[in-house]
Order: structure tokens, then sequence, then C-alpha cells
């Protein structure tokens, strides 16, 4: 019994309702939507959820702050710091990606204090457990896989990424096409090193069938990694990239088809003349499933604020109908990111969420928009706070200024427009 | 003698060789373009100028950051600091908009030490001094004005933002629309005001052609200003705004017939689906003139975070063919910048011009990818770091995690994804 399978029957479940909830619309909208592959609820069945939420089509934007140690970094109070930093800056989901020694005890502390919807990526941990035992990845058995996917299905992970679409056609098409940057997804690097040593097609497509079982008993929803997405606008909307998107819609289908809830990934590194066509690919080749996107970034140069390279992807990917924007920190190409990075990145996808929602004309947006227009021209700057994506660091920032309690800003001061047209207009 | 008048004679001046060095192109290409309209060189002819920069169609884009004081804040070191951090991190023109008691000494210190052209927006001078003199704006005569221009012009202003746009027509048009938040422009609302106080049209309307030959005798760019851009998202695109952009085309038109030089200002808070109109509306009534927008905003809520929001509004319209971007710093709607809200606004505005030219094909930014991809490839950090926008931060970021001498980083460790390839591949 999975959300798409009662879809299917008709049923409303309670977590439609709930979903419907937030986004102010008719659960039988949502159910209809799970039905059709076009929306996801991703929660774990054997667990309870604070803030349930939809992903899909109709659906405000969703943003996801990936957090996690790092083999260097192995903290878990800052983990869990992390978690709540980017729950509280409105994160929708979050994905614990640590790689380390305290992999399963920090996994199990996010999930457990999580509000919102956690996601993994499995293999990080069976190459991690690998590692210990001194084996290779490349020595990965589907048996190791399985086993680290049960273990985190029971224990109430609520999506996985799983790049079952880096397969031996795919890896076909990366050689043929003779990129830059190869391969940046672990995952996927991971996997190509497992094909090529092994010389044969990667487990993770073998056995599929037997992945989607899992993930159908715990109604653990499938986020189709891209494992051969672009690490560089050179590389954008190559062979490579689009020979594993075409594998991912039937492995969308598939999944489908065993009741499994999808989400497919998508790049990357994309030059802004780009992300149209790719989401509309996405859409097309993906029979509408819902997509979540990294970024995407609009360039390769913007190390140190790639989280601003993010927003302008990410807003433009929105606009074109991507459901899910994984957000990009400050550090992104240069370190694990710290609590405020991840701020700053909830933030950055935060604006693009919101401008994208305002550009699809979406009422909850243009609400926001005219409460905060109404709210300037008044000079009401409770009201201003009180409109802002981000009212803490708006009040930080006027109240460091010279301003006192006087109505204007220093930016103007006595020469405010706006001010200056309260008794003429 | 103007660029424009010896561009027409068929003359390639030495400004015109030195923008088209700056871009790696034929100078002829510039010269054409400063004939034809579609490229301004700001430089005022009293005055050297040691970065001379085209701005217009074919040229890479170009970033304006916004200084000077506040009546709140008044400090011609700080400006001065900002001068010099805004052009460090990449600034190819500032805007002095100073206001408050010291406005004539630190515009001559900001022009004395500016190595890219300065712009200012005269009306502000004589709204001050009026102010100083208990004079109110709507005292204002065409000869305080024109006074200020010609002193501005004598000290070497090389453009200047003249609002000759808001006329009663645009005014009526404002007036019949009912917008949320009506003048957000502050040269904008001291001629609304004028115009309401006195009943008769806009004095810089009636005077434009004596505004015109002062320019023309210092070739002062004309950065014909839009004192009806709209300041909520709400209020975008819609009659006032058009009025006057039709008034600021004919305005151009008049502007060359006496030789000066034409930038056309745009918005302002524009939703990211009327961007595109935004940029093809200007071009198509403007005749193809520079055009120069603030932001645009695609959002009216993210105060704290505006550089974000204008970034993508500005990667956008650089990519439809904005030529000239206006940065927005953090402080937008808040403050009055400091010297790191400066910095954090060029760097937000470069990245959104070095998006929209990777989008455009342009080469320079093309091979600056391309660098990166491999530097990256090759996982060569002093490589990386000098492709970087900002090298500062990347290199401060990276060198503030526990990553010592490695040749990967802290977010993957020995799980990085180039370096598990580069022995496969």
């Amino acid at each position: 019994m999975t959300q798409r399978t009662e879809a299917l029957k008709g049923t409303i479940t309670p977590e439609m309702e709930e979903a419907a909830r937030h986004e102010g619309i008719d659960p039988e909208v949502v159910r209809a939507g799970v039905a059709g592959g076009t929306i996801a609820i991703p929660k774990n069945a054997g667990k309870s959820l604070p803030q349930v939420r939809g992903v899909g089509k109709g659906l405000k934007t969703k943003i996801n702050a990936n957090i996690g140690s790092s083999p260097y970094h192995m903290d878990m109070a800052e983990e869990v710091e992390k978690l709540h930093a980017a729950v509280g800056s409105g994160a929708d989901a979050v994905m614990d990606l640590s790689l380390g020694s305290e992999i399963i005890e920090i996994r199990r502390e996010i999930i457990r204090q999580s509000p919102v919807m956690v996601g993994t990526v499995p293999i990080y941990q069976t190459a991690f457990e690998l590692s210990s035992e001194r084996r290779g990845i490349t020595d990965m058995t589907i048996d190791d896989f399985l086993k680290t996917v049960r273990n985190q299905a029971e224990e109430g992970v609520d999506f996985m990424t799983i790049h079952s679409g880096v397969t031996l056609q795919s890896l076909s098409a990366l050689e043929g096409q003779g990129r830059i940057l190869d391969v940046v997804s672990r995952g996927g690097s991971f996997l190509v090193s497992w094909m090529k040593k092994n010389r044969r097609q990667s487990p993770l497509f073998e056995f599929y069938d037997e992945i989607l079982d899992i993930l159908a008993a715990h109604d653990v929803t499938i986020s189709l990694g891209d494992g051969m997405r672009p690490g560089a606008t050179a590389d954008a909307t190559d062979r490579a990239q689009i020979t594993e998107l075409v594998i991912l819609g039937e492995l969308a289908q598939r999944a489908w088809d065993k009741g499994v809830q999808v989400i497919i990934e998508g790049p990357g590194h994309v030059p802004l003349n780009m992300v149209e066509e790719n989401i509309r690919l996405q859409k097309s080749l993906c029979q509408g499933a819902p997509f979540y996107v990294l970024g995407p970034l609009v360039t390769d140069c913007a190390a140190g604020h790639d989280h601003i390279a993010g927003a302008i992807g990410g807003a433009l990917a929105a606009f074109f109908g991507a459901d899910f924007l994984c957000y990009v920190t400050p550090a992104e190409h240069l370190r694990l990111p710290t609590v405020e990075h991840v701020v700053e990145g909830v933030m950055a996808s935060k604006i693009a969420a919101h401008a994208a929602d305002l550009a699809k004309g979406m009422q909850y947006a243009r609400d926001r928009e005219e409460a905060m227009a109404r709210a300037r021209k008044a000079l009401d700057w409770e009201a201003q706070m009180s409109c802002c994506l981000d009212p803490d660091k708006a009040r930080r920032l006027r109240e460091s200024s010279e301003i006192g309690r006087d109505d204007v800003c220093t930016m103007c001061g006595e020469f405010c427009a706006i001010k200056c047209l309260q008794e003429v207009l």
C-alpha cells in the first residue's frame, strides 16, 4: 500500500489531505496528480511526519537542503543544527548525504528530529561500509546494496536517490561524447567504476525490480539520480545526459507499475539558454514526473557565490516546470557547507522558488507581493518585515543603520520618493 | 564633437579603439554601433579616463555600482572606499547618487579617483541645493537644473540620468492606471511633485533641447531615466511605464539628432515572465539604443538578499538583450549599503552578466567556462581559483576548511567523483 496505489484506487489518504491543505487546493487534485504520476508525496509508510508535502505539477515549488558530514568533518551536533537551520529557513526537505564513520548515527538522528521529508543516497553508505572492510566500490554486490536500501527504508527514509540510469548504454554515450568533465555525480562515478572494472551491466539497473520491491513495501519514493549530469556548462545537454534521461523515463514507468512514487533528478551545470529545453525534455521523456534539479548552475565560475548561480538557474527551471529545487550553497565546489552556508543556500532557493511561482501566476506568491507593495506604500516597516522571505536578515540590516525610529530609510532619507508623493498623489 | 558625431563622419576615435580592444573586436564594429546608436561610449570629452568602455549591442554586458552618501550617512572616505571596492570587484561604471551636505566634494573626489566612467543624477544636487535654501523641489526653475547639469558636465561626469520622460502624459497614464506603489524613482517623484504643484509640463521635457546642448558640448551621454519604473511586481509593464518608454524613444532620437549619445534606463520590479517582453519592447521602441536595467528584481520580497533577486532578473534581461546592469545590493530597500554590500552587489551582477554572455555564446565567457572545467578535471585548485569570478572569496572558503594540502575538498573527500574516475576513464 503506497500513496500511489491508494490514489489509483481513488482513495484520498490523510497524507494527500495534508499536502493539499498546505497548498490551499482540493485534495482530489492531489490524488489525481499522485495517480497520474505528476505528483509525489515522499513519506515513508512506517513513520509519521509533521510536515507532509507534495512535490509536482500545480503545487508550490519545493526546496531541498543537502546536509551531512564528510570524512573530513564529522560532527553530529552540527549536522542536527544544519537540519534545524534549513527547516527554520524554509526547506521543505533535507537530504542527508553523510559520508564517514558516524554515517548511520547521523542519519538516524536526522530522521528522528526532522519535521520534513528526509532523503538519502544509499550507495554512499554501501561505499563507505565497503571501504571500512577494505573492499572497493567495484566489489559491491547487489546484496550489499539491497541491504542498505532495506535498512534505510526500515529506519524511515522518505525518498532515496538511486542511479539506475547509469548503465552500459549511458556510459557508452559518455565515452563516445568525449566530455570535458566526465562524471561529477558521486553515485554516478561509483557505478561507472563498477561497470568498467566488472565489465558488465550495473547491478542497480539489472536488479532494479528488487530495489523497487523494497521501496514499494515502505512507500519510499524513488528519486531517479542523474549520474550523467553535466558538471560543466560546456558538457550540458549532451548525448550522455540525454541517453540517461531516456532511460530514466523507462525506469519511472517501471516504478509506477510497481506502485512506487517517482521523482526524476536533473542537472547540474546548464547555461541559461538551455534551461527551458532541459525542463521540457524531462517532462516529455518522463511523462510529467516531478523534476528535481540541482541548481541548475548557469555558470561554472561562481564558486563562493554558487547559491546565486543556482538561484538564477533554479528560478528559470521552476518557471519552466521544475517542481523541486535542490539548493546550492556558497561553499559548493569548495568545502562542506557550514550552518551559515546552509541558511544562505535555502534563502537563495526560496527566492528562486517564489519568483518562479509568481511568474507562473500562483496566487499565494501574488498575494505576498501585493502585501509587500502595500506595506512599502504605507512605509509600514513591521508589515514589510513580515512580507520578507528572510525577515531576520532584513530587520538586522535596517537596525544596523542610523535610522532610529524614522519612517524612511538611510538610502534616501527625507528625499524618499514614496514619502515625497504621499501628499501629492 | 562627440563620439557620435565622429562616428557619423566615419572617424574611429581613440576611445572607440580602446573600447574595441577591451572587447577583442574590430574598432570599426564599435564605430558603426556608435553611429547607429546601438553603442554608447560614456566618457566626458573634457577628461581622460583609464578604462574606456562601450555599452551596447554585441559588447560584453557591463555593470554599474551605485555609490554615494545619504543625508543620514556622510563619509567621504567611505564613499571613496566603495568606489575602489566596486572597481576592484569588476564594476565597469559607478554612479554617485550622493545626497547631503558634502554632495559636491564627494562627487569631485569620485571623478578624480575613478578609473571607470562616472554617472550622476543631477536633479539630486538641484533638489538638495534648493532644500538648503529652504526652497522645495517644486520651486525648481529650468535655470536651477541647467546650472547643475553645466557644473557637473564641466567637472567631468561621463553620463547623467535625466528623467525627461516624466511628463504630463506619462503622469496622466500613471494616475489613470491606479498603481499600488505609484512612483519609486527619486527623480521621478520630484518631477511628479513639480508638475502637480505647478500644473504645467515638466521643465526637463519642455527645455530638453537646452539640456542636450550642454551634454553635446561635453559629450556627456544621456541616460534617459525611467521615473515611472514599477516599484512592485504587481505594477510591472503597465500603462505608466510603457507610456514613458514611448516618450523615451522619441527623446533618444532627439538626442541623437544633436550628436548626444544615449542610454535608456529600465525597470525595476518585474516578474520573470515579463523580463523578455520588457527588453524587446525597449529595443523596438528605442531603435536599439543601449538598455540599462536596474535589476530587474523578480520579486518584491527578497529584502536582505535583493542582490540575488536582481541577479536572477539581470541574467535574464542581459540574455534577452539588456546591455548594462545596475547592481542591487543586499541592503536595497533597507539602508544605504556598506562597502561589503557594494562588493556583494557587484559580484552578483558579474555572475548575472557572465551567465548571460555565456548563454549568448560570447567567446570570452565560453573560454572561461572551459578553462574552469579543465581545472576541475585536473583537480588543479590554483587554476580553479584563477577562473573564479571572485577568487578571493573562493580561496577564503576553501582555506577555512580542514583540507590542508589535499587535492580534493571536504565535501566528498576520498569519495570525490573526479578523483574516483581519474584512473578509470
